[in-house]
């Protein structure tokens, strides 16, 4: 549990707000707060631990010799979104990693997965990525998925505990209740020989337009790193040109250095090739925002996803409007289709809008 | 001049600060201060006004119809550092855009410009770009200044007075004491056949690796806009990639943005060549700084320079150490040479030299 203390000094500093969704009244951690994540989630009878920060290496060779000490299991990174579902009362709710419920995920979660591992062992929280075209977050989705969302677990947590399952407790609840999991490629070391073996299943990934890994240490110290491919980086670049203004300083700067210490690490070429994917990544983004606004006025995107009840995309739509800076959240349709409620959605991006408009009509910006 | 009062609330509010070169004692504003730019020198007899910013337009349709009501002349931007040059006593000095007295410049003027105009006419201030391959400020350089560097006048103020000489004052001293300056283009409106001719200049400059243009009103009001061609944007980019770290979030993404707004104006195609010139400004630049990290543990870029005397060498050093953030300044040589001390000197940029450091050793990034 979390020292009564610590939740006073933290509402004090305005790092825990008071929430209230599905009729469930709790606290949430809006940012981290001393050892206590962003996205922890404090309720009547428990508390769920935010899913912790994974540090990301750019450089597989050195650092995997130096983030691990023991062997480590490779995982494959799912472009999603994180959540963590776990049981209270008779229901089954789905926090997103800032520690909102999520009223599409929880809709949805018969559709995604079997929950009788949560009736037979309700003190467990279910770490899982949701990945889809069909999402109502991210616009990138992993390659494998064609329509809808799917869900893939990676961890295990337990109720008023922060940390994970180990690897062998979590392999025994995936195989005992038929659980769809993340890809787990195998367990290796830092040696020479499973590095080349690492690099091999990355540039693989690369190919396979997949995002990356993530390491876990096979420890009680259980050490994770991740490492992302050089098609994530640009794919992050080519979908948040509409966007750009709303970024951090870092996001693009970042993005490039990740694909050029990917391409020395995996002895690919500089060639004309690649240099055209990442121009075209920032170029055809921005282009067709440009002529989104001269046709419509706006820069916007449409999101579409499927609910099994009406009033949780309504609350969708009121969570997103209250949580989303910058963006205006306008419905476009919610209607009944094949047994489920079809929702569309623009988030339309109102820097960005701004800023074409005050550029095409001629204006002046002092730099 | 400048109120008393003023100037006490600058420096009140440390917009102000006393400074001391060559023997001259000033105050300079190192910051805007309501109606005083950045940059504004107060001596003891006068007060040398800033250099005011100029806005700039991403589209030139829109933006000369929008910005200009009276008809305006075209000048060449050059791709260099600001100066104004005024004349204290028997003395000739150069101050830098933020008001520090520039010891190259001021090294250099006999070699630069004839300065009789400002002995017949000592209330002037001569506003000038100064440019070429071997200046101590700026890695990119006009492609018709081959080697040393060449000083280009654009604008007279007067001592005491923001604000600029009239289009024909300007141009009858010129041309009265021989002065170099930029190159003008003619005198515009902003209808749809001038912008046709403004376009044709600035398609062309783009071919020929030139900056761009300022635009100034032939008016009292005497508006101001410049534009800056899809090369240049491509070079601000591919020369600060070492520096990436350094830049203000919004300069990549302001570069592209106005890169794409240049070829839709232009009607320049998007092809495989732009995506290619895009991707390649950034790659080959953080390559190039990867790489000398891995040989010299270190990255940073080597300017040369020419004085006619070694103090003022020795003066610019510790000018630049003084005022670069999260940037050594190191000397490597500094010897006669054909008549001048040749100064070579590194600038190595600490905030890409750590990440690098810590990246390529393995280090995790949190994000």
């Amino acid at each position: 549990m979390i020292e009564p203390e610590l939740v006073k000094q933290a509402l004090k500093s305005k790092k825990v707000r008071s929430e209230e969704a599905f009729g469930l009244e709790y606290l949430r951690f809006n940012d981290d707060f001393k050892d206590i994540p962003r996205g922890t989630a404090i309720f009547k009878d428990f508390v769920v631990w935010g899913y912790p920060h994974i540090g990301r290496i750019f450089v597989l060779e050195t650092g995997l010799k130096e983030q691990f000490k023991a062997p480590f299991w490779v995982e494959e990174k799912v472009d999603g979104y994180n959540v963590r579902i776990f049981k209270y009362g008779d229901g089954y709710y789905a926090l997103s990693r800032g520690g909102f419920i999520c009223p599409f995920t929880t809709d949805r979660l018969p559709d995604l997965i079997d929950l009788k591992v949560l009736d037979e062992n309700p003190e467990l929280v279910i770490c899982a990525e949701v990945a889809g075209p069909e999402n109502p977050y991210i616009e990138e989705s992993p390659p494998f998925v064609k329509e809808d969302v799917r869900l893939f677990v990676f961890d295990f947590m337990r109720k008023n505990e922060p940390g994970f399952l180990s690897h062998r407790e979590k392999v025994e609840l995936i195989e005992r209740y038929g659980l769809p999991s993340v890809q787990i490629l195998g367990r290796f070391t830092s040696s020479d020989e499973d590095i080349k073996k690492i690099k091999e299943i990355l540039r693989r990934f690369d190919e396979e337009g997949r995002e990356g890994v993530v390491f876990k240490e096979d420890s009680p110290e259980n050490r994770r790193a991740k490492y992302i491919t050089s098609y994530a980086n640009l794919m992050d670049i080519k979908v948040n040109a509409k966007n750009m203004l709303q970024l951090p300083p870092e996001y693009y700067t970042n993005r490039i250095l990740r694909i050029v210490l990917f391409m020395l690490e995996e002895g690919i070429e500089r060639n004309q090739h690649l240099y055209e994917e990442l121009g075209r990544a920032f170029i055809d983004g921005l282009f067709e925002a440009i002529e989104q606004y001269k046709k419509e006025h706006k820069v916007y995107r449409t999101f579409r996803c499927r609910f099994r009840k009406k009033e949780n995309a309504l609350a969708l739509l009121e969570l997103l409007s209250k949580t989303s800076k910058h963006i205006q959240v306008k419905q476009r349709r919610l209607e009944p289709e094949n047994g489920y409620w079809r929702l569309e959605f623009d988030k339309i991006y109102l820097n960005m809008t701004g800023l074409l408009g005050h550029l095409l009509k001629g204006g002046l910006v002092y730099d």
